[in-house]
């Protein structure tokens, strides 16, 4: 296996790989060239995000500024929308459905390292996708950490730290988050 | 109503509507120009900020990068300071009394959305409206939900979310933010 | 004592000394022009954050943008690497040995304030070291707090609140951060 095709596996890869380095600067270039827009400039948003992003819906909005580590790992459905500041480690696949909405500083995390720093110190990390359903919303600030999967409906409260799966149609909230109310869909 | 009355009441309202459309596109402009002044031009950075802001006193800093959504809807009192990367939703008013200072990443959050997503997926949202009293001070990286008043020489600690009301002389912090101690101002 | 030398001893200071705003100035001057590097200017990169820090090990990384508050107080060790969005509050001695990474939007903060405000509004304020041992981990978004000193080998949870001092080879999270297990180094 190539280290490419490790990390996107979720098993220990290099990341000073040849191949990898020239996507994450790539993907940084791609970021710093939407981060330099103006709000003017709504069609040469949706060009660069289209174009850098695994997949999209044909209407989404992101307010720079962004972060990717390499975009083509995120998927993303119809309409969605990113508020300020949101930062996507897409080191493996990150995965959200139609209608879903990020408030400003959402981090959504597949980077992880190992927890021994003999095996971290290596250089060699992994990352495990998340999987966010459909219209979910997740509030300000909030960190989705590596593995998680959101079902469709899901309310993430704002400042929430998300380290497990939550079921459909559920606001979660809190570090660690937990289940505060089921959402009765009318 | 107008659109804009809609949403200056906590209404629900329609955020495509042509004019605040254009109020957006006005404040995302001057913050982008707030963002990109050097940290010699302390002249300018007063004057756009007087500019989009609601009201001020007569001395305020904000370090940047900042963001707001309309500005015109934030009123600060005398000697406002505010470090790095504050994010100020202030779809409706953000009233901030008299020696107030903002830590870094301090995040204050009008806007929300319906909890069912059918009722979100409409597009229509609406806020509510976030009052801070004189003498407080917002450690970094914490996040002040909608509808929240903090009473006067309130401290919020680094990473508070608070979720709810808080009277005069506290210290708050935690997820969701409770008070931690009486302060006694001497 | 000069304003500085009160600064650095941890006593309270007056920030409008015009020496400290001069140093201030210059380390705003160094993190803006790093902040405008490209994905492509590592070795420039290299060469202001070797310029700006207190001490660095022959290879670091820091993926912008970064702040610091004077840069000079802050020492790592060799084989540092901070995400995007790092935060340094450096108005003391900052202090992070080898081997070392950060998460996006770690926030480390020496500076502090009085909690009444009478005293706060007096515009002095003072600042607490923070240290941090080899081969520790910080996850995204953590927030370490004035005084605190990590041991070697710590893992911080992301979205960790760090209001205390923790010792060698533990794993910490929540708010406020509390051990979450040990760590077996093999």
């Amino acid at each position: 296996m190539t280290e490419k095709e490790k990390m996107l596996a979720g098993e220990m890869y290099d990341p000073s790989d040849s191949q990898l380095k020239e996507d994450r600067l790539n993907a940084r270039k791609s970021v710093r060239l939407y981060n330099q827009t103006t709000e003017q400039e709504a069609t040469q948003r949706e060009k660069i995000l289209k174009k850098m992003l695994g997949s999209t819906g044909e209407n989404l909005h992101m307010e720079p500024p962004i972060q990717f580590d390499y975009g083509y790992n995120t998927h993303v459905g119809e309409n969605f929308y990113a508020n300020f500041n949101s930062v996507i480690l897409d080191v493996c696949d990150v995965t959200i459905g139609d209608n879903c909405m990020l408030a400003p500083n959402v981090q959504i995390y597949t980077a992880t390292h190992p927890i021994e720093y003999a095996a971290r110190n290596s250089g060699k990390e992994y990352a495990k996708p998340i999987t966010i359903g459909h219209n979910v919303w997740i509030g300000g600030g909030a960190i989705i950490n590596p593995g998680v999967t959101l079902g469709n409906g899901v309310v993430v409260a704002s400042g929430a730290v998300v380290t497990k799966s939550f079921p459909d149609n559920v606001v979660i909230g809190g570090n660690p988050a937990r289940i505060i109310k089921d959402i009765i869909q009318t």
